[in-house]
């Protein structure tokens, strides 16, 4: 229907087209207002994808633990989401988009500003967002690095330390270290290349969780005798909706961070992200069946979630075929990644450790290695791996153990053995099922 | 990439132009085809982002209650769904948008028609969106108000005269009172303003709700001797999906609400409405600590809800800060609502009077307080407010007085104490779980 | 705002218009580069839309069954995912679209190869989407019909085989039969008419269902004595979330399938789809509160499902009324459906059979019957229903008939009594609930 009127020429159709012509979008510089609509567009619906994925990890961390914790793990995830988004208008924000610095660290000053006009519009972005479209993508995202930290250490941590940590952290760290890459930074001039965040979200999350396990220790009954006694999953209808939930959210998180609508860097996109994590259900499965002798649904949903998070870095710069083999290795790594921690003594109730932070330090090489951008150098990506991993862990260790001793970050024996939600919040998860001891 | 030939001009080009020129979309007054598919396109997306709701009002709703009244309160929210859409379709959408009217009644005739040519697409909203669109956006919102109610009066409830009562209220009082203002009715002539339904939607149910639950009374043993017994909730992941696809869907709510995919003005909502609910989680948190000295998550999912209803009245008319202020405050005064309506012995399983009565109320208020648009006046908000509360309570209350004197609205006690499910559905919702009496 | 400047004309704007119609999109025949990224964005929107329908299916299926056989329910849903996008790489997609061919079958090779330049992007699909958003949209559609057959051959079936099932059925089945219509084959040529998939996805699964019931039998217990008895789902909340996301889902599958983001189209679509399911809810629910005595509410779910695999076919091509009417039908057909399918001994745990095969046998019909396009002809759609039921049952069978042959596809009595999640996967999906047997 559309363009039939293609053949149709006339001294009044020119006429009025040279008035169309005049309108305002033309004088934008490579972008008009309707595509300034499409991309702009696209940059929400990517924002409500990635706030979707808080509800995945609450799900997904509440449904792997125990019934009598769950209270505990959905206050602590919806707790965060507001704490992200509040401390990163307060801070975060100008944190890590400093504008010009010193590639370190820079502020920009507390609270968003509008710029005037078509400054924090169209010409905000080159047409591609706004300025609060770029405001609240970002601050999405903020919150999820903290998130990753709940899991790990998820059955035994207190409340209010909890809480306490995560607001420093996103407060402070996560948007400072962003801004090395992000922001402009001195990793970014170095040419690291972190396309979503393997490193700046998942690993920076990651390094943290082994911060906190490291110094809250195993959960009580988990490691007895020098033998690794599995803590079972109370709720696995809940898990997988997380994990579903998760990959959904994945869409905007890669997705969105093409920072525009382009149909084919997206499309891209899309379909790399798809693969990888199709590809690391894949290689839990085989993987674990071969190992375990048992096909195990924990496995396949935390593969689904390596592969994520190993293609997250290079979506838009692998092959089709690299995606695949980058998701495949992703969901070996993590079945092995698991009995490791295990062996190691750090005790990880939902895998956090192995999906986020030793996916993300995968992922992030993986560019190096498979990167159609002959720019991207394995040893600058090591070198990125190396400077957030040491960053990181120092702080959140230098957090969490002076929490430690302050504070205190685990909560008692009793506690711990009848449960968070009784006595952190005074009321089961679940009334009127017959809950068994666990 | 794109634009690189902008530095190629030829005579070629320019014939090429002016045929391109000649296509339809040149005709359209201020909106090209390719703004009118932009836009359009973001109001479907929000279109599904408001269908999700229903999902969340279940998913709350169920959760919050007990398990032996699952399948009762699923069937509920299922069949509004049904029972809204069809009636928008017979009547409410005519009765919604009646056109040129007195500003109190209209009616444009039963069912759709598609007005011919481009006065359904492009023509239809200056290039905004199309006709279906409209109608089908506005649909979703339509049942909304019923599931409010819907979770005011649960566990005690008789399913037939509720799906009655839903009925009439969503095909006849809904669209009449909402044409006072979006239809452009009387109240809009005024300058009373409701951005996306603080007030015409969350306050139209709440208003209902409350003439039901005095209808109805409270349920067995809530209050015994005096005493407000808790009666605890069956499954809180549930009440917490519920609350996460709420604000999901608040998305659409509020940003289709700019009804456009205008870049500056859907941004803007997507703060806001973030950062009040973000707030509103804050005020509970602190506020239910404080008062009730354990962390309740039944309190801030509350409070997401709260700031959520409590932006929806001016969430592209106030500043940042005032969004956060408005949602902090809604937080709050959700926490000593509840307590309040404990106190009067209006019995509300889910909070749905506090939530979207109370902080419906104080959003309508706070755009006369906090919008940065001087037409905004307080007393006509206040005026607003007093008269969608007499006409909403007044039908509302009617219709249940009938419903009470002759099919009756309360289940029997023997119902009510063995459940909903049993009774009225012949099957529990949990087969295969102990379920405690409870 | 936009468009005010459309009153000043100056020769400086004419000259700034002449250099941006030089830029390349100029040159595309038909759609700017603004039109294509709109369309294709919401091309990506519906394959998201369309991914989440697999949780759907996960969450229907595993809440509609017993709370042993949860986990390899889960298990099942998530594999085929994985399955599914990596056949469809493979193979599936270069048969379903093999260019020009026979009609019959056609191969176009190994793989995805983008083509080059333009010729992938705004040139791929006349400006309405990126080859791999073709790729990518598409094969979310493929591992639907496998999903389909998982919910019908439930609690009994092997795991293994029922994986190496779907993998042939989605690589090679779903996309050679798809080529017919789809792919430009000899039905298409014939002029039947599928437009989202009631034959092409919903009955293929199905006819796939049907061949595996048939070879499985019924589950034990549930034909005794020549009586049915009833086997209760475990958890409805689980089950209405299927639904509705399903629902949420379908926005995509039908929408999306208008194959760009056209106002007029995607909007009718829109509306179509949601009155058919809300059609479904009412007719489901009036005739199982006839039928039963009792309001029942897997039969609502069932019969949104209904309406929205009812409308599938025309979406875009009935009018409104017709698409109630046909909800209507689907409701009410798929209540006497289950029970006549009871009635045959063909035990169909979730109803998927009459979800899917029956229903997308009337909404392919029902094309011929309402279509507002003379050329739909009702013979025709007869035909393809045989069609497409024919080699689809005929492939199925053979499939699983091997397959029985060989690594038998039935678990041991012993492993279907006490459970497939603790024989195939050694752990329960819910542990320290107090499980009844059942």
């Amino acid at each position: 229907m559309r363009g039939t009127g293609c053949k149709t020429v006339s001294v009044f159709m020119i006429a009025v087209g040279l008035i169309v012509l005049s309108t305002p979008w033309v004088l934008a510089a490579g972008a008009s207002q309707e595509m300034f609509t499409a991309n702009n567009t696209w940059m929400l619906v990517a924002t409500f994808l990635v706030f979707i994925m808080h509800l995945g990890f609450a799900t997904l961390e509440s449904g792997l633990c125990r019934a009598k914790n769950t209270n505990n793990i959905l206050f602590k995830n919806t707790a965060i989401v507001a704490i992200g988004l509040l401390t990163y208008v307060l801070c975060g924000f100008n944190f890590m988009y400093p504008g010009d610095f010193n590639g370190w660290i820079g502020f920009a000053g507390i609270g968003l500003s509008l710029p005037a006009g078509d400054a924090g519009l169209i010409g905000y972005a080159d047409g591609a967002y706004s300025y609060y479209t770029d405001f609240i993508f970002q601050a999405m995202f903020a919150a999820t690095a903290a998130t990753i930290v709940s899991g790990a250490v998820a059955e035994r941590v207190r409340l209010g330390s909890f809480l306490i940590f995560s607001a420093l952290y996103v407060a402070i760290v996560y948007p400072i270290v962003g801004s090395w890459k992000w922001g402009g930074g001195w990793l970014d001039k170095m040419g690291f290349y972190d396309f979503a965040g393997s490193t700046l979200v998942h690993s920076v999350g990651g390094w943290a969780a082994l911060a906190g396990v490291m110094l809250l220790g195993p959960r009580l009954g988990k490691f007895v005798d020098g033998k690794v006694k599995p803590i079972l999953p109370h709720n696995m209808p809940l898990a997988t909706i997380g994990v579903f939930l998760l990959w959904l959210g994945w869409f905007g998180f890669n997705g969105g961070s093409v920072l525009s609508a382009d149909p084919g860097l997206v499309s891209l996109v899309f379909v790399t992200t798809s693969l990888a994590a199709a590809a690391g259900i894949m290689g839990a499965m085989v993987c674990s069946w071969m190992v375990q002798s048992k096909p195990d649904l924990s496995m396949i949903l935390n593969g689904s979630l390596a592969g994520l998070v190993g293609i997250t870095a290079g979506a838009d710069t692998v092959s089709i075929t690299a995606s695949i083999i980058i998701g495949l290795v992703s969901g070996v790594v993590v079945v092995f990644s698991v009995i490791f921690f295990d062996k190691l003594r750090l005790d990880d109730p939902v895998g956090a450790l192995s999906v986020h932070l030793v996916c993300g330090i995968w992922g992030t090489l993986a560019v190096g290695i498979f990167s159609t951008n002959p720019e991207h150098k394995l040893w600058v990506q090591a070198l990125g791996v190396v400077a957030y991993g040491v960053a990181c862990f120092a702080a959140a260790f230098l957090f969490f153990f002076i929490l430690k001793a302050t504070l205190g970050i685990r909560v008692s024996e009793q506690e711990e053995r009848e449960g968070l939600d009784l006595h952190e919040h005074g009321v089961a998860a679940y009334n009127g099922f017959q809950i068994n001891a666990q």
